[in-house]
């Protein structure tokens, strides 16, 4: 079936959709009554008609600022620069932070020729400008792998000039970890950001 | 933001899909080109407006009826029952079977009310009646649970006044098994069906 086909294979592109899952999601959708598809079709075309990103951070957003840029009881003197929307997410789930962000989308990655003008990194430095003082910290928090590195390396150097202070996130064991199955470079990190007891 | 809680609630919904991983694809569709949310969109809806029942077996089809049916190579005088499309499918992908299909679209339960009137029980003896002795044998393929099990005692049953052979597919060890990991009622199918070596 063509139509049956299509959708498997659509559905398969989607994060951690494997083609047995996609298989059965298209044939739920199509055991189920049409309103649901009708219901999952118009929630699609609405995000996608609705959501917009943030003029100041970047953030999904539906108004011109975001939630978060829009929210007085935020901490405003200092941003945390991530990689993604969904890694925004969770740190607001994780409850660790109470300032701005700023969400890049991407990396630096010469590899697959993304330079700097390919992500939002220029717009942090005007956000800087504008603040005239008021931000006094900015934390990256990158992915740890090559990609996330090159860009907190490249951020740290661009804010070099401007009067703030520059942090990363700690690196170190997580939480309910078996230090017998921790790579070498995690326990590296852990021993060098050792603190006194 | 009201429309990505509704994206995420909607997919949240599908089989599989947890909270996070609803998440996780909303972010990541409205990363990506507005296209492929379009396409995938589009292959939703026409898989909805294209797949039918087969009138004969009631499995999916763009036809009246499925490919399945009108296959003239498929061995024409058994009709193996299943209770989803799915289980269909991965008939199918086994390799193990050459004959005719017939989708019940559920099974009976009494608890939740689905009676034979509500699953494509009639419509096999009806078919069994048209084929004038053609079918020879129906093999019963449910799943194994207690559902699957009132289906095929109730087909076998209804089944008894027509001149067919009515078998059900073996239970015993799966492949790959852990012989000291399984339940006490597969090792008992198991035993059961031993045949000699």
């Amino acid at each position: 079936m063509r139509s049956l086909d299509r959708l498997i294979s659509n559905l398969k592109r989607l994060p951690g959709i494997g083609p047995k899952q996609a298989e059965r999601i298209s044939l739920h959708l199509l055991r189920r009554p049409p309103e649901e598809t009708r219901e999952l079709v118009a929630s699609l075309e609405e995000a996608r008609r609705n959501i917009r990103f943030c003029r100041e951070c970047h953030y999904l957003s539906e108004e011109p600022l975001c939630d978060i840029c829009r929210d007085g009881a935020r901490e405003p003197h200092t941003i945390c620069v991530v990689e993604q929307p969904g890694d925004l997410v969770a740190v607001e789930k994780s409850r660790s932070y109470r300032g701005l962000y700023h969400v890049l989308h991407g990396t630096l990655s010469p590899l697959e020729g993304v330079a700097p003008k390919d992500i939002r990194a220029e717009s942090l430095l005007e956000r800087l400008k504008r603040s005239d003082g008021r931000i006094r910290e900015v934390v990256l928090a990158m992915d740890p792998d090559m990609e996330g590195e090159a860009t907190a390396l490249y951020l740290a150097q661009q804010l070099r000039s401007y009067p703030v202070k520059v942090t990363k996130i700690a690196r170190g064991i997580p939480l309910g970890a078996d230090l017998d199955y921790l790579d070498e470079g995690t326990l590296t990190s852990a021993f060098e950001g050792r603190r006194e007891f």
